[in-house]
């Protein structure tokens, strides 16, 4: 890092959407050069950087061509073909998280083994390769079928309560997790430099909206009391070491009525919630992901305002391109921060950006965060 | 802003500098469609937008042809063509800050007499075009000799302190200002909107490289008594009304050991003494700025935590491609925030980036300012 030019550093950028968007916003306080592949040529990414590359990062050849005069190859969503990536390390492209620590992500039945492996706690749970394989685990409904591959934002799950259910299960290599009674979901964001640095942000709660199985708010920081607090740190770096990650993990968890802590999912990347942390802590998580890749001194991850972080979801009934009703009337509130993501069609429940809110305490956050819940809206 | 499709309004910024890499970085969290103006090729905001045009502001033509077909233009560096704006005002296009705004602004000899027009206090001055008239004034040695245009970052003032120094004078339209023993340098960045809303930022204070006659720090917020915070506050807003400004406005102040205050000058653009703004208020000059041409609320100005800002300039003896040494170290530091503008060549005393320090005192903030001041040096 001394005698440093960073805009000779090529970082090759795996996806172009939302958390790229954020990634490209911290980038440019280090002067980094950034590309983009991305298969959308709408890309929110696209007209950020130098070179934005159209093409589809599960291709073997797209990837490799992308990422073969790059120095650091890293991506945003952790559904890219790895094949190249392992082949890309070969000729000596750094690529953070490492192939392998994202074949293990991205695959929800290799994060289970992995979890089991690694003594780590996880719920109960059976793979199967194909819908005609549930029936044989009736006796232990309900539970949840998740794909193995390709699920995001709540898609590529379905509760399954009875036999009749299978009907609508999918016909697809997935997890079959047993239910645990909940009373907690929270996450952590932990990040691991390639010198071994680790350190997590704190744990945020989230609460979500059971129709569109997305995020409906979060919090930071959560309510835990501090040792469970310190419990999660203490798990979130265990996890991160076993994988030896470069770059940011995400880890959400379950935490049951008795306490017991249990890990839901994993993903190598930066994370939906994580973003509260670009106004709400000392460092986010977008400049913390840049500062593991690039091998920099970890920045401190305290809180600076407690803060609630709303998702922007499309409206029910809305498809086309995106308008917003209620800007002026969300931006007159102090502290309240408006992120779109530039998506230009918006679709029922899609993510089209999210609202930060930070208060003097959390309390106050949250507050704010209701009354100006249903100001603001995406419609088409 | 009801049904507001944000990329569909098309803005255009004259000037690609880092005050537009500043406010490109703000406008991405709203999904603005900015296209900028700059004649260096390589000019910092080059690669974060859809269209950059490579070409003078100061060239009629040029300036009309970039703005004719947009729905607002506005400036991050005053020395730009107005007569080509007030023509594209003409037309329909709205020009913010507008442009009879930035003649008077961009000629300090036009500001003075705005000020004495408006009763606004400043330092006492006369107006000259040429060297050859500076002997006329030789009673009041020492005075200031600053270019009516074009001057900026200490580059245009010369101090002239006995006949023998007029050679060194520039040959120029000028302002002759008198001397005044100044107790303090503060400045206040006020901005309004069209509706009319005015607000200000809290007062920072500034401390001066003598050599580079560059901002060597500023600090905020100031160490003002509330009453004399008040008075600026008042007085700042006054000249946004008098002025009629749509935009942002940076107003220099002296302070004399009276306590009296003098306006030293002011630009119609985001500025330097504002950049700390960015993680230390709740609202950035770079967000009020758009909040203001965009005629959204202005945003809550008030202060996070103290802060400290520093100026990374080039380093005295180096020119050419800029290398950055102390990176690691630099980034160690809690609340230390690193911008690095991207220009491509350094040369001595160049403003190459700027460092911004927060902590929970102001006290706090300086000693750590001071600790860090010299891990992180700019050099060729």
């Amino acid at each position: 890092m001394e005698h440093f030019q960073p805009s000779e550093v090529k970082i090759g950028l795996l996806g172009g959407g939302q958390l790229g968007k954020m990634i490209i916003q911290e980038a440019i306080n280090y002067n980094l050069n950034i590309s983009i592949l991305d298969p959308d040529k709408h890309a929110p990414c696209k007209h950020l950087v130098k070179e934005f590359v159209c093409g589809s990062f599960s291709d073997y050849q797209t990837v490799y061509d992308f990422g073969k005069d790059k120095h650091i190859v890293t991506i945003e969503i952790e559904n890219v073909n790895t094949e190249a990536l392992f082949d890309l390390e070969k000729i000596g492209v750094k690529v953070f998280p490492q192939p392998q620590v994202i074949e293990t992500c991205k695959d929800k039945g290799l994060q289970k083994i992995f979890f089991q492996n690694n003594e780590l706690p996880t719920s109960d749970f059976f793979l199967i390769d194909s819908k005609n394989q549930i029936s044989k685990y009736k006796d232990f409904f309900p539970f949840f079928q998740k794909l193995r591959v390709g699920g995001y934002d709540g898609k590529g799950v379905v509760k399954l309560t009875s036999v009749e259910k299978i009907e609508h299960a999918f016909d697809a290599p997935s997890v079959l997790e047993m239910q645990v009674e909940v009373l907690k979901e929270v996450s952590v964001i932990v990040n691991r430099n390639e010198s071994g640095e680790v350190k997590c942000f704190p744990t945020v709660q989230c609460v979500f909206n059971p129709q569109a199985h997305l995020v409906d708010y979060l919090f930071s920081p959560s309510d835990l009391k501090s040792n469970k607090e310190q419990e999660l740190k203490t798990l979130s770096i265990k996890i991160a070491q076993a994988l030896n990650i470069v770059g940011t993990l995400a880890i959400e968890y379950f935490i049951k009525k008795d306490g017991t802590i249990l890990i839901n999912e994993m993903a190598p990347r930066v994370h939906n919630s994580g973003h509260q942390t670009i106004e709400a802590n000392y460092v986010s998580q977008f400049e913390q992901h840049l500062r593991s890749i690039l091998n920099m001194p970890l920045g401190d991850t305290s809180i600076v305002k407690p803060a609630v972080m709303l998702n922007v979801i499309g409206s029910e009934n809305a498809e086309g391109p995106a308008k917003y009703d209620g800007m002026s009337n969300l931006t007159k509130y102090k502290g309240v921060y408006l992120h779109l993501y530039g998506k230009h069609i918006t679709k029922p429940y899609r993510k089209m950006g999210h609202i930060t809110i930070i208060d003097e305490t959390i309390e106050a956050a949250k507050m704010k965060a209701l009354s100006i819940k249903d100001i603001f809206k995406v419609t088409a």
